[in-house]
């Protein structure tokens, strides 16, 4: 039997039970492995536990929270697009960028180019961004391959990830992110092609669910079922990039295949909201990528919590609409530009975000959860969204252990 | 005579004459002591030069740039907002907090409560958050002492900072940030303190220039202008924070004595911007406060550019209306949000932040500059506002040395 280690002299937002934040004032954690046992105010210990303590951590006071869980990125890609970004800041039209190739296309292209080195070397660069401020869980999708054979190496490349570093990796297949070249006016031999590459991507282990691009720039509602019916048949779950830029339906389409989470939501309409919530469906809120697109339109935040579809927020990061890297600015993104509250948004990074990826073991400090958590240099959870460009995460246990980057 | 120190194989965005960026490819720099002594393609060092190198670093074909310059902050004062942050945030009027005894007044008494010490260290971590993203020059306001005795305090702790930390430091007197308690309904009588206080808090060596907020809510042009003639009259550069919610004609005011900046600026009218293109006042744009603020007036940025006026970037770190602590991030803000080019942004944080200062010293690569400069895991400048939320600075030389934090 693993010798149980001790956690004590922390302030705990567990995300656990009916109090605000699930707070424990005078907290201790026991772990075994990679698991939490106990949870609970010192003075509750049991006896029976406390002896079979081998490792004791006095943590001084300071504030516990779960590990923090990146639901939505895009994090394995060649190149990336700063000399575009600049190019528009000098006044070059999205039409003029895309002509000379930019845009998403280039990001394919060097994709493709890419050795697996390349692109596990960048990614890894990205990730270790995003776990410097507390990140345990990223998933990451495919979407910049766009044939059977890149999209395979993006996903061995996150599943890689996953293996050398410490940090859980979920993989969610995105063939149908865009068109890529060579099927140019043949959007449903491409829609054809992502369905038939799925049953082999499946087969070697390398997707955890399947995602989908549904808009009027991407894939249509009836594009989008198919690639749903295919991973139906193969007993994936699903997820889906909806209403970001138009209402089309795309959230009561997901709803009905059972969708882990709809991502972005912007122009999500009160009946997306009812199939959602019937459907158990998380919100994923992208901040990041309409703090960088400018866009105006708020997702409707109000009518999510009246229905009480539960809120995740992710990071979004792509090259392209979102090349953010802290999890923890999109807390601070989720109350300035989406007014949510600060535990809503803490909530969104931890279990909501561990529910939209169909994850129950994590997100919480409760028995039986994995043991990620993270150690901050604040006083209050609060805090987590209230400074901006700030990293106050000094330690973080990643499955049980103490993670050193 | 000091030995010259080498640093060489680095691709220099120097920020110095004529071409984008002031690249140089293959570039070389020569230090001595705190001093740059001589910036060039490698080709072209002076073999006189070469022989007198003692030290010599290879930087691997790293990307290098002037070290960044935080020309606004107002970085020491007690205690912080994330409470009231939250309370807004859960439906709280501004009313109902200030009735609560919170906004700037709450900050005001935890400064006056907190002890020199408290006050030094929640700074030195602040400034830390500042400079593990290559800040190696801060402005630091007083303005939450608002008493002879503590503004005094947070001037000398802020001195305290410059002296303890690999870090230079300016600092700014800003007497007249807000009315406190003991003077309510006696705003004149606040200003003649104001003025009294300075030539003492001049004469202990704590005051590097002066700044009002000169705003409908804050002091009048009439009393901006008695606390700059108390400044003129001790020699003091002026600064100012102006135009942020109204057009006061603060800016012309503030040109007018020379100002060194004004800052904030989103309701600058034209004639404001030709008063200062006229005495060589900088811009000091804040765009984590407009940010943080969810502002939706742009300050003038095209005018300002047809005007040939300066633009400088600053995070106007404090705890009521920018919890920011990343001048990087700050970069792709005022990209993001107010259009300027990443090659604008990074001059903003270096040369022009140096100049908002009075300092014409650094902000660029150039022999008779000091040696303040950074290392970044980045191909090409333009990222550096690009990415959002990451940091890529990889080594930090303040003064000639390198600094570890
Ligand atoms: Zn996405
Ligand atoms: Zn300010």
């Amino acid at each position: 039997m693993t010798a149980l280690t001790l956690w004590r002299n922390a302030k705990l937002a567990t995300l656990q039970g009916s109090t605000p934040w699930g707070w424990i004032e005078d907290g201790t954690l026991l772990t075994q492995g990679d698991r939490i046992v106990w949870v609970g105010e010192a003075s509750a210990l049991p006896a029976a536990q406390a002896k079979q303590v081998e490792d004791e951590y006095d943590l001084g006071g300071a504030l516990l929270t779960p590990g923090l869980v990146d639901c939505h990125t895009h994090l394995v890609y060649g190149g990336q697009r700063a000399a575009e970004f600049e190019q528009r800041l000098q006044g070059a039209s999205y039409e003029a960028i895309a002509r000379a190739g930019g845009g998403i296309r280039s990001t394919v292209a060097a994709t493709r180019a890419a050795s697996d080195e390349e692109l596990l070397a960048s990614a890894t660069r990205r990730a270790h961004s995003l776990m410097a401020d507390g990140v345990t869980t990223v998933e990451i999708k495919s979407g910049y391959g766009l044939s059977e054979w890149d999209e395979a190496r993006c996903l061995r490349v996150a599943r890689t990830l996953g293996q050398t570093l410490p940090l859980s990796v979920r993989t969610t297949y995105l063939g149908a992110h865009a068109l890529p070249p060579e099927f140019a006016g043949r959007t449903d031999d491409y829609v054809d092609a992502v369905c038939t590459w799925m049953p082999a991507l499946h087969a070697q282990g390398l997707v955890d669910a399947v995602d989908a691009f549904c808009e009027n720039i991407g894939f249509t509602p009836a594009q989008t079922r198919r690639v749903f019916e295919a991973a139906r048949a193969l007993g994936l779950p699903v997820k889906l990039h909806a209403e970001q830029l138009s209402d089309q339906g795309g959230a009561a389409l997901a709803a009905e295949f059972g969708a882990l989470s709809c991502d972005h939501l912007e122009h999500l309409s009160e009946s997306g909201i009812r199939a959602m919530h019937t459907a158990g469906t998380v919100a994923v809120l992208l901040p990041g990528a309409y703090y960088f697109l400018r866009d105006t339109t708020l997702p409707p935040i109000d009518a999510l919590r009246a229905h009480g579809v539960p809120m995740a927020i992710a990071t979004d990061h792509n090259p392209g609409t979102s090349p953010g890297l802290s999890l923890l600015l999109m807390l601070n993104m989720a109350c300035t530009l989406f007014r949510l509250t600060p535990e809503e948004a803490l909530r969104g990074a931890t279990v909501h975000g561990a529910r939209a990826l169909g994850l129950h073991d994590r997100g919480t400090l409760a028995a039986g959860q994995r043991a990620d958590f993270c150690v901050w240099d604040l006083e209050h959870p609060n805090e987590l969204a209230y400074w901006f460009g700030h990293n106050p995460c000094r330690r973080t246990i990643a499955g049980g252990l103490e993670r050193t980057l």
